[in-house]
Order: structure tokens, then sequence, then C-alpha cells
């Protein structure tokens, strides 16, 4: 996506060689309408994918989820939790995903009732690097029974071979725009 | 709002006095199409304010900032981060929020770059209880030099006092849904 390669070019900044900083417009502030562009090239994308429900995961994914989630004729979004709310207590999925540049380990969680068996499930997240996130909510999906529609990221880094992991389990991936490496302080795509 | 007033009575559940869960549609499931009538709402209730940007909390307001937005002709949605990621370098603005019903205090954090001087920024959550989410946020506001044009809550709590304490300082607050009490696990809204 074009549009979308510009804008990191011009609003993203690079920190050491593996991270790519857009909080401008994707992942602190918003730039909504900006977001539902990329709502539309998901649609464009996924034009023949029967799509239920769309999940991500708090708090990155949520704003792209919605915007997205207009463009395909309003399917329910669910983001899955970090943490269990004291109020979640009907029992919930759950799932481990590791995060390499963090070095931290998260427990993706959702509650049972919000996904039920033979729902297609379209995953999206801003980021895609190693594909541990996405690969944590395929099995919250698969736990409920349900199916993997597609995995649509609006930015990879192609470098962390998160989509080679995807597309080897049968998945469709989708990343919008995909950085095949970080050099000199600057973003190379694809 | 009467179409929320019913869906809280419809979808909701209540967990003991003092929660009302409404998972369904507002902080886990997301139902868009009716977080855009919320924006809408919030649209008709501030008709005469100017908004600059929309501040809000993740990962609970992200969702309603975002369909927001769009009736306020696209204003930047900037959200607060409970922890500051690595990549926020440039220094923040940051605030105190303690929540009563979980026990627990965040420390919401903004990058200086995203509050300016003189701009106007209007303060959206899903939940209004004490208010300390909200005093937050205007602190942080009030850091960049900036000036809070308003407050809106999805739901408010109203025996818990946020409302009353926001006006006292002088802002202008607006929830679409205030709770009177909670009583025999049923929603009294004023």
């Amino acid at each position: 996506m074009e549009a979308l390669k510009k804008k990191i070019l011009e609003e993203g900044s690079v920190i050491g060689t593996e991270i790519v900083k857009v909080d401008t417009f994707l992942n602190h502030q918003i730039d909504v309408k900006f977001l539902e562009k990329i709502g539309e090239e998901f649609r464009k994308r996924f034009a023949d994918t029967e799509v239920d429900k769309i999940l991500t995961v708090e708090a990155g994914g949520i704003a792209i989820a919605c915007t997205t989630a207009e463009c395909f004729g309003y399917p329910p979004v669910v983001f899955a939790k970090k943490a269990a709310p004291s109020t979640m207590n009907e029992g919930f999925y759950e799932a481990e995903a590791r995060s390499f540049t963090k070095g931290t380990i998260s427990r993706f969680k959702v509650d049972r009732k919000f996904i039920k068996p033979g729902e297609r499930v379209m995953i999206l997240d801003d980021f895609l690097a190693s594909g541990e996130a996405s690969v944590a909510l395929s099995e919250i999906i698969e736990q409920g029974g349900a199916e993997v529609a597609g995995i649509g990221a609006v930015i990879e880094k192609g470098y962390q071979g998160g989509s080679e992991r995807l597309r080897k389990k049968g998945y469709r991936v989708e990343s919008l725009a995909v950085i095949r490496k970080i050099e000199n302080g600057k973003v190379i795509f694809d």
C-alpha cells in the first residue's frame, strides 16, 4: 500500500536496526481517517473472504480492527486481553505469545462466549514480526472450534520471519507494508 | 441516550452491587456500528465545542475515541499508555490514577509531542466512576499547556461521585448513561 509506505517514511522514526516507531498515526496517536483507508485496503485484499468476526489484541490492534470492521459490514470486533479482569468470570481461552523485542511473555485471554464453533475469524494486528501474537490468536480461535479466515497486518517486519511461519501453517497473510530491512537508519521496503 | 440504556439492560450483566459488565459491545467484544451511534451522540452533546484532539486511555477507551473522532471531523486520537514502551524515548507527561474497584494505581503516560500548548482536547472514556482517570488525563493536558474541551463518558456510575468532582473543577461532563444504583442485581438509571 503505497500511501502507507509513504506515511511510514515521512512520519516514522527508526530506533537501532530493528524498530520502526509509528506512534504518530498507528499506536499512540491515531489518524482515524488514514486507518479507514487501511481498512479499505484490507477489504480489497480479502475481497473473497467471508468474515464473521475480527480478532485482535489490546492495545495496538484495537483502532485498526474497528476501522476495518466498518469496511467488512460491521462484524463484531474482539480484542484479546493481556490480563484477565476480575469480571472475566465465565472462563476464557488462553494462549501464550513471546515478544522477542521486549523479552516478555504475554498470555492472551478471550472470553469463551466470543468465539463460537464454525465462525470465520480474521486476525488483525498493527505489527507482524515473529508471528507469535498471530499464532497465539489462531490458537484461541481453534480452541473455540472456529476457523482462521485470514491474517492481516498493517506493517510486517519481513526480516523476522513471521509471515513465512504463518503461511507454513496454511494461513493467508496480507501485510500492507513489508519492511525488508533497516539500514543506516532507513527503512527499506520489499 | 435511550438506545444505550436499552443495550446495557439487554446485554449487560451485574456483578455484586458495584460492577456492570458490558463486554459484549464496549470493552472486550466491540459493536463498532453501535459505537458510531455513540460518537454521533457525543457530537450532538458537544455541538458547540471546538475539539482539536481526543485523549483517552488504553485499552477500553480506544474504540469509542475512534468512532467519535469520525463524527468530529477526524481530530487526532491519542491514547495514554499505562506502561512506557521502550520506544517512548523523547519524554512524556505523566499522571497517576487510582482504581478504587481494582485497588490498583496506574501511571498514565503521553508522549510530550502529542499535547501542544493552546490545543482544545476532549477526554473520552468508556466508564466514569470516581473520576480518577479523567482527572489524570486532565492533568496531562494541562502539563502540555493545552485545555480540556470537555469530558465524555459512555457509562457513568453516578454513585461514585466522579462527574460531581469533575464539574467542581470547572469541566463540562457528558455521560450517555448514568447509573444511579444497582439494586437486587438490576441497573437503575437516572
